[in-house]
């Protein structure tokens, strides 16, 4: 895990050199907070991966990886005000420590900030490199509006959720690493196959995502357990219980929508689950996404020893108990 | 203006084949219904003229016509929701007819689609076209936060309002017509002067407009008269009063905000500008910028008669009477 440390050290010190006009106050003020509020940084490090995979020096795609970074907080700027979410990181988010529009206008420059940093290319890989952030970009607010969509929808299947969270979360994984190897100059094909791996760990991530919201341990995790339960979120877990649960359970589980203790809301829906041995099919599927990113990443035409940073970061971002 | 009717014409016939996916619905249905609300396609038809002053046909630079107009719409959805403004060309605006989120996320669509658009091009021409798309939209958000801060300010000169107004609608009309006469392949000194055109030519409509909400024939004037002091703007007639007024003036200006007979308020504030002679000042600035507009339309190094539209253009921009 040194090794993605010293990357995202990297990426946090040249994020601080991305640089804001400073006024007027209310546009640039909110970007330059925003992005200090820091965060994984997994995308950007994920595209200088990439690009080192393919024997390019991560100097040569560090405005490209940051361009990533930058649209990933354009979508959380903006995420936050549809959410209104008050906190991002146990800070304030933009539109309750300014305002909403401030918020959408922030927002706004940050993705123009995002194509400008694109831009910062060797010309000829600009109609590649432009395109690719173009339809991810695209995908994002798809998955975004499907998200939104689902808090009312009654006939949301597993389908259509793992296509929800590609979109949403996976495509722009797959996309960063994509970004470091088609500017290296590496084949389509590996290219490709770079970007499935980092769109199922982006897929099994995000099951192991819903897993833990309910099956973490209280004391090392950081929100409250069962916080998608007691928000009647339509999660793998509920969408893969419903799939199995009889008359009665669904009843019960109808009944528990509208439960107002919160703790026995949580205890007795987790019972159920149990009963339903939903936790260990969600396991599966996410252990079913894991491999079929290992098969691609297998698959990339490169000595094995050169994916070993890779993998690391598959398992940092997959086998994390909380 | 014959000719200019047939460019709205072809603009909006070919925006009709932008293509939009169907799904997911609440992301590309606002974008459709709010693309074909109507306007007059001023800026595309820019950028058509831009590129044929330099002998390129404008099917050549239709698609970063139709980026400019699609960046175009992404700002009026976006401020539609800063503004809560209920109605947009007299038909509900995105956020009113669906809801605030959906119109931020079809908003940020609309942007990525333009980036898209301007990506079908000649690739050699695609870093200038890119980095001309990329500073004009973040100078475009700039003018809306000025705009936006200018409310709640006491000290806005007229020097701020003129860079306000320059950035938050004029940049767009310059670089509508330096895309064309870019991508043309026009000299850099010949793409400055018709940047300088188009800026200067959307400074003095700007002026135009604040002068005409106040002074317009109220027969043919499609909204209120004199919404602007009825809503305390701090317009260009109402900075210029400011800093001509004698210390009465002022406070009968103060008084007149609080006004509740918006009738009076109105022809109050009319009588008080007739005296101090607002409208011509600010009528002798509108002139000024149409003067520095022509002289750098004069200073291109083209025939004058290729010259003939765009001077029709900027009179059928200024020389309106509602």
């Amino acid at each position: 895990m040194n090794s993605l440390k010293l990357y995202t050290e990297y990426i946090e010190l040249e994020l601080t050199k991305v640089d804001f006009p400073k006024e007027p106050t209310n546009l640039y003020d909110p970007l330059r907070y925003f992005l200090t509020l820091g965060g994984k940084r997994i995308r950007p490090v994920m595209t200088l991966l990439g690009a080192e995979l393919f024997g390019t020096p991560k100097e040569v795609v560090i405005s490209q990886a940051l361009s990533i970074e930058v649209f990933h907080n354009f979508t959380l700027i903006h995420d936050d005000i549809m959410d209104d979410a008050p906190k991002r990181r146990n800070k304030q988010t933009v539109h309750d420590k300014w305002d909403t529009s401030i918020a959408i206008l922030s927002g706004d420059a940050l993705i123009i900030k995002a194509y400008e940093l694109l831009s910062q290319i060797d010309p000829i890989k600009l109609p590649l490199a432009f395109a690719l952030l173009n339809k991810t970009a695209l995908e994002v607010c798809e998955g975004q509006t499907m998200d939104t969509d689902f808090e009312t929808q009654e006939d949301v299947t597993i389908a259509k959720y793992i296509e929800m969270i590609r979109l949403k979360t996976s495509v722009l994984l797959g996309a960063s690493l994509k970004m470091g190897a088609l500017i290296a100059g590496a084949s389509e094909k590996d290219q490709n196959n770079l970007y499935n791996f980092g769109q199922n760990i982006g897929i099994a991530f995000q099951i192991q995502d819903d897993i833990l919201d309910l099956y973490a341990d209280p004391d090392k995790f950081g929100k409250q357990v069962g916080g998608d339960v007691i928000a009647n979120k339509k999660t793998l877990l509920h969408l893969t219980a419903i799939g199995k649960a009889t008359l009665e359970h669904r009843e019960i589980m109808n009944q528990l929508q509208n439960e107002d203790n919160l703790n026995f809301k949580v205890s007795r829906t987790t019972q159920m689950f149990d009963q339903l041995k939903v936790k260990e099919d969600c396991q599966l599927m996410m252990q079913d996404y894991y491999k079929r990113a290992m098969k691609s990443l297998d698959a990339i035409e490169i000595d094995s020893d050169e994916k070993i940073t890779l993998i690391e970061l598959a398992e940092f971002l997959i086998e994390r108990n909380v």
